[in-house]
């Protein structure tokens, strides 16, 4: 009823805007114009670039499973593009909410921009858990022999992003940097080697 | 009589402007350097995050459309390459119009900035129907197998656009915020798995 | 002697940085704060409109050229790659320029702005030039059966840019307004079909 | 016992970023807005014109061996893509750094920002390194028929970089102007044709 596309343009898109976005990153980093002091006057500023740090890293993870999603996906349609679309705009604000929160980082209004930065991104990870979740319940975007058992264990892991994030957003109306320890969480568990990853080396041992 | 080449690298350097242009909209969103009340400063700024909003989904609704649109052309000439790139440099002008329209939104010339940027999108949706007029019109440029059926039925579709963005800019004369209510159509529209396409699915069953 | 690759990688990479470089541009427009007469203010900063125009179709121009001459090369080497990498770095710097030119066009700085943003170009043409001649004089980098003549007849054309970017650098000393003849010049040469390309669609008729 | 992928999209991922980070640079380039002798203020800013060019090179160069690199290596793995991505990260820093070091030239911190300049130069060849030392000290990630004499020449060739970085570093603490030295060997001596290329051109004459 619906059409059909391969998958291949939709990753050329989807990975030209979450390299961009990962780049731009760091235009938003605050340089310090002091005549004296430069030195303190960064290190005073290290929240703008821990949170540029993080949100380097977490659109780079962003990158490595949205690929890994894709190895299971055959074909694209309306739907499955248009939320693949709405996850991409949510990762272009990252530069937005980075430098919002670089900004007011110290300041009385540092609770707000926290929340705004961990929003976007539970909104991000959650529009790319509806995009999974919505090519899953498809049969005909799949690709044919996709291994059920790994299907599930792959959807059980992108759930776990949203969820830290939300985790995340909760603790930010008690503390600030208390935070950032879901995110920490979310980086050490996607560092490490995976469950999912290890059976399809075991499937396509190339 | 012209020189030809293939559509491939002519669709690289589009998918690349397009997603550059995508990404860069939300550097120009307004970081409000309030000491108090953030929240209510961003939310006041609504319509710049709105034309955020429409400007990043327009830029991808024309990422679909002229993929899509490519499939039918086989070869380019230099006067589809001309008619392309003036596509793309208002393509490229979005960032600017929707800085513009989110700066002055509120203020005394919130209508000015808004027919501006109605108009660069009337503009840019003309020159993507003329690439596609020019393109229907050169045999030699179109796939040979082609369905001219398809084609005509592309052609008011595309035409849609354009018309769409008009009527906007011609409402905007009166009331800028009901200038939005053709954009919504548009998106509505684009949303919407449509005719064309459904007949693309029945050529192209894969 | 040298080490060769294939071309495609350094292709891709010039691609990157001329649609880069190219959507970078709109960012540089004025967007005017006032609070009254917008429209007359953007008019009255017409030739910062005018010389994003220019510097985006001329980033175009130098897109498509560098697409035209990469087909008679077959490999690269060191030297080609050192000429390639300058000539994309006085791409990069036309958004610079462009800016320049933008902020002091009427005011008494505009003949300095508007020098620098012509040796700019002359400096990039010349370097794509360099980068022809170098690979043109070096057998085993070009397509073994690449016809003489075409080449010949190729590298006049090519000397064409940096002739009237130099002309327009001169007539500058004395008008500014009358420096963009020899740049419509350029343009009007570009954009009608020309003789070397006719002889392309002969040898390769597909 | 990890997951391994094939290395093209980490390639092309490492494109884009090192492509929008050397373009980014320009925008980075103070545009001086005064009514009387911008030349002389240009020239008076000479430095962050140098840092912009160094930094443009110095990507590029970094792009020209991440891909001589990859010609070795197989497959990734989880920890080699974690390395890949740090070297990214600092890569985008350079924006950052060379817009720092073009502020603070010739005012009370240059020293500081010259500092971080090296100091994030270091950091970017150091990961670099760690990225192909982990790559050669894991069979199975490496080109089966590696010539192992080859791989051994690359890593002291790619060694030279964050100790010529590290010298600058370190020369800084005196003098900054002097810091420019061993960073001008590192070009002349990445400019030159390099013994392991000779031995690749042997091996694959093509």
């Amino acid at each position: 009823m619906y059409n059909h596309r391969p998958t291949d343009r939709l990753e050329y898109f989807s990975d030209a805007v979450l390299a961009i976005a990962a780049t731009l990153l760091a235009t938003e980093l605050p340089k310090p114009e002091t005549e004296t002091g430069l030195l303190q006057e960064i290190v005073k500023q290290w929240p703008a670039y821990a949170a540029f740090a993080a949100s380097f890293l977490f659109i780079c993870i962003a990158w490595v499973n949205h690929h890994n999603m894709f190895i299971y996906i055959r074909q694209t349609d309306q739907y499955l593009l248009i939320l693949n679309i709405l996850f991409l705009m949510f990762v272009t604000l990252q530069s937005f909410t980075t430098g919002l929160l670089a900004h007011h980082v110290g300041k009385p209004e540092e609770r707000t921009a926290a929340l705004i930065y961990h929003g976007t991104l539970v909104m991000m990870t959650l529009l790319y858990n509806c995009t999974w979740w919505y090519a899953t319940r498809t049969d005909e975007l799949l690709e044919e022999h996709a291994d059920r058992k790994l299907i599930r264990s792959l959807s059980k892991e992108y759930v776990i992003a949203p969820v830290l994030h939300l985790a995340a957003l909760i603790i930010c109306l008690w503390s600030v940097p208390f935070s950032i320890i879901p995110v920490l969480f979310l980086y050490i568990y996607f560092a490490l080697p995976r469950l999912s990853e290890k059976r399809v080396k075991q499937k396509n041992p190339t």
